[in-house]
């Protein structure tokens, strides 16, 4: 063996970034593998596109199979996104024992049981590192590194253009739809953000953590979503005031077998290590029974770290086939899926309050609460002089859910409550 | 290969952690690896000793030869640290064609390529995730997940008892004296602290973490290597006032295939990641030329932490076995070693003066660094009235070590310099 063969799916970002260490690091990876990996072919949309990287025109096809027909292909690279087509380009090539990398969340989110199989079943590698967290090896580092311990807990900024436009709320105090515009004139943020801006990218993402952390084979159904296109800027501002941060956090938790998953707008405690990742860095931090509290921290997109993680993934697959273990490595989810009942998931809760103006409110509220048996942990109160109103911001002590949705219900109805303007889960303190 | 046998070298506190795994965690590692990790011998001093887990007394033995020569042991682990000794013991079970696990960094340090040379000609493996970072998976970070990158530099913090100090020393304002006693009673820091705290283990951490990254031999002679005992509570106030805070950190850097590595108490901007890295926690911080910025954090010591790293070895050479593959995993540095001269190892500087109180004195100090045309960043002057003298504090633009040297004994002459208190590498800002 002493060459590699390899297809590329695609030739955008990711691409280009992959052939550009291919083509630089040749040397590098000849004396990492013990063999030279060329590029045989690479799949795009329009050939006659200007490139940052021009010397593999004569490379370039339109055609799938090309690729994922190619006898002289040892290694597809699917880098083109979307999922029907690259699904089926990828089971055309597991069924031809072509081993397979990815960088493709949405479709190891949605198929990742089903391909992973048809990787074991053809005895054929299918890694897909650069599918969360970019150049952060997250996903070894749940399967080999902390191999030997029980994951309770997973926390992660897995979503670039979210943590961009929330650290710019927080550190410039200034809106979501000013920010959101700065955010998509510098590229950070797509023309139609809704992906990234409503959670979905991050629930994709949590999906396949949750996969590798539990052996779990959560779905995308099962994650509750909920995005940043309604945080104010009032809600960072009383989450400062109080010593937190907002994140849009995905969190995976497991407890007594039953698990729970979540993206949502979330407070951290500002001396938190998830609280100072900033702009569009992205970090998992990972709760182990025995390890206790460890963090993974990097760039979460862009093209060179996201095609490191590519190509480390490709160095372990022509490691394999030198040792000839491929197929060896795939993580199949093997425990049952139980999901953790409204009771049984508990958290701290942050409340914004638009209350009336008059004497005896917050006294009603605080009452309502006492009445309930859940207690507080802060309370501030200010007045709106212009709106004749007052504002009320609570962090409760830990509850579950179920009780907390009664007493938010209960807050609602109450007569002193004009609105109850936001609530978010305050996560970190344990 | 339905069962596996183990022997430990030790039954301290990292051989009660693996042990306890091994025990508690059967099921789920036979699920892992296909097959049953059973401990078969316990080197330990004293059999009589009391232990937290008795179970395993019928299997203490005093006689290294009962595991290293044992043909029933496939597997030996040394958690006993030491040098001469476990060297010794590692060698004969290589030799017997037993892998090898081991925690100890003093070892991997001084002798880690002749093991693992050792190790490779047998056909052995020889992991020690655990020797560095205690439950942070940094090794197999640098060598898997990173694989296709090239390092450029690391900034480690990687010893828990002076990260402990400085932490206390920053946020409740004492003196290193009354921290370290603090951190004696409390089992954070040794009766004989002065391998932390004079940098040497942080340096040993260093040369393991230079040989991964680097490819590149590094001995411990090649590191420069400071201690925190001089660090003063002034030191750590006016960086606090210039935005910075201080800590032990070990640095391997390399441009133009020269490598620089040192351990020093160092500035970081406070809103560096590796800045808010609190108490016994360790963090390394890797920049890639390609994926940037990136960094694992998590618990440096500990009985369980230590052991999660161990074992997960433990599960990589099972598989290794299962798949026939062991002693193909050996990272041996393959780079030439040359020195990086002082004239190119470039850093901003710290600088802390007592100068004489009088007019004038502020001008001749900036005066000398405008004649010798090194631009300061950032003075502070402040008259300590009791003792008739000012202080200044100087952070420079970024020079080279060579013509800091020279600027440093240019002050220290300097007729209103009454004396240079501290200097320190400010780090971080690239």
């Amino acid at each position: 063996m002493d060459k590699l063969s390899v297809g590329l799916l695609g030739f955008g970002t990711v691409g280009t970034g992959v052939v550009h260490l291919l083509t630089n690091e040749q040397e590098k990876f000849r004396q990492q593998t013990g063999t030279q990996i060329l590029i045989n072919k690479i799949l795009v949309k329009d050939p006659d596109k200007i490139r940052k990287i021009d010397q593999y025109n004569q490379l370039l096809t339109t055609e799938p199979s090309d690729i994922v027909d190619n006898p002289e292909i040892d290694i597809v690279i699917e880098v083109m996104g979307g999922i029907e087509e690259s699904r089926k380009h990828i089971h055309t090539a597991l069924k031809n024992k072509k081993h397979v990398i990815t960088a493709n969340k949405d479709l190891m989110a949605l198929h990742g049981s089903e391909l992973l199989q048809a990787a074991a079943n053809q005895g054929c590698d299918l890694y897909y590192e650069a599918s969360v967290g970019g150049g952060i090896p997250i996903l070894r580092g749940l399967t080999d590194g902390l191999a030997a311990d029980r994951i309770k807990k997973l926390i992660g900024i897995v979503n670039g253009t979210t943590n961009y436009i929330l650290s710019k709320m927080s550190h410039h105090s200034v809106s979501y739809e000013e920010v959101l515009q700065e955010a998509q004139s510098l590229g950070f943020a797509e023309s139609d953000p809704s992906s990234d801006v409503e959670g979905l990218d991050a629930a994709r993402k949590m999906v396949i953590l949750s996969h590798l952390a539990y052996s779990i084979p959560v779905t995308l159904d099962d994650v509750v979503v909920e995005g940043i296109t309604h945080v104010a800027e009032e809600d960072i501002l009383y989450s400062k005031k109080l010593g937190y941060t907002i994140k849009l956090v995905g969190i995976a938790e497991l407890d007594n077998g039953e698990i729970d998953v979540r993206v949502a707008p979330t407070l951290l405690p500002t001396n938190h290590p998830l609280a100072s990742v900033d702009n569009e860095y992205n970090a998992i931090y990972v709760y182990g029974h025995s390890v206790g509290e460890t963090m993974f921290y990097g760039p979460g997109a862009g093209e060179l770290p996201t095609a490191i993680a590519v190509v480390s993934d490709l160095i372990s697959v022509a490691k394999n086939m030198k040792h000839g273990i491929n197929g060896q490595h795939i993580f199949l989810p093997q425990n049952e899926k139980k999901l953790k009942p409204a009771d049984s998931i508990e958290s701290q809760y942050f409340l914004r309050l638009h209350v009336k103006d008059e004497p005896g409110a917050l006294s009603k509220i605080t009452g309502l609460f006492n009445e309930q048996e859940m207690s507080l942990q802060k309370v501030i109160q200010e007045p709106i002089v212009s709106k004749k109103l007052a504002e009320v911001v609570i962090i409760t002590h830990t509850t579950n859910q179920q009780r907390f949705e009664q007493i938010y219900q209960l807050l609602a109805d109450l007569d002193v409550v004009i609105d109850v303007k936001s609530n978010y889960r305050v996560e970190g303190m344990n």
